[in-house]
């Protein structure tokens, strides 16, 4: 599992994620600009997560291009409407799970380039969950269905 | 479900928290202190979510008297270790999660008052999840085995 943040912009949620992914065992975390890791907001939500997650830089506007070099993943969109209920998805164990801008998603130029579209079930008032949770909330869903062996 | 952060002490992890147990149809969130939800730290990742979940409050030294007054829910604490994993636990319709302070967890007072311990699987070198990220994912769980019929 790879998880593209690329598009995401809020260092504070960057560095919830990095903390996050090194919990679930990700592979790499694509960051929009690697320099991000250094901010303090970044580093405060990591809890020292950039340590030891593999952290990768992709600019923005290069999602479509790197999405492309990696057809070998799954490459799927979390996105809050319109996609199959992620309690209903099977993950492949080789994904790259694409998170969106947090007011505007992932936008229609990157969600070309990924085969499946995902969503949270939601039942409230409030348009969406933070990118950070909803990204840890698809996280869990993989690792339950494929845990990691513990040494 | 009723979710108890009277111990969490962050009122930006309080926002967060309330933004999402707003989207996963939460019944009630009990924060700590009633005027937290005024400030701005935690209305900035509240999201909105402050106006249409119910916020009750309980102070995190009467948690104890709190849950023995709710004995009619399976009280469970949401630990970093020593759990049933999150994977295999069966919840009940009516149940009262328990999230710990950031750094010190749920502490033994309050765990002896709950029925359940539940852990979410982990595999970094980061000590824990953050307490939001954590409870997001136990209500994406809760509500996986739970869903919400959507009128």
């Amino acid at each position: 599992m790879i998880v593209c943040a690329a598009l995401v912009q809020n260092s504070m949620n960057l560095g919830g994620l990095c903390r996050t992914c090194e919990v679930m065992g990700v592979q790499a975390l694509i960051l929009p600009n690697l320099a991000t890791a250094q901010e303090w907001s970044f580093r405060k939500l990591a809890a020292s997560g950039q340590q030891w997650q593999d952290l990768r830089q992709c600019r923005p506007e290069d999602v479509p291009n790197w999405l492309m070099q990696h057809r070998d993943y799954r490459r799927i969109a979390l996105t809050v409407n319109d996609g199959q209920p992620l309690t209903d998805y099977h993950f492949y164990p080789k994904t790259i799970l694409v998170l969106g801008r947090e007011l505007t998603g992932v936008p229609e130029a990157v969600l070309k380039h990924c085969e499946d579209r995902v969503m949270i079930p939601q039942y409230g008032q409030v348009e969406s969950l933070n990118v950070a949770v909803a990204g840890a909330i698809a996280l869990y869903e993989y690792r339950r269905q494929h845990p990691l062996k513990i040494e």
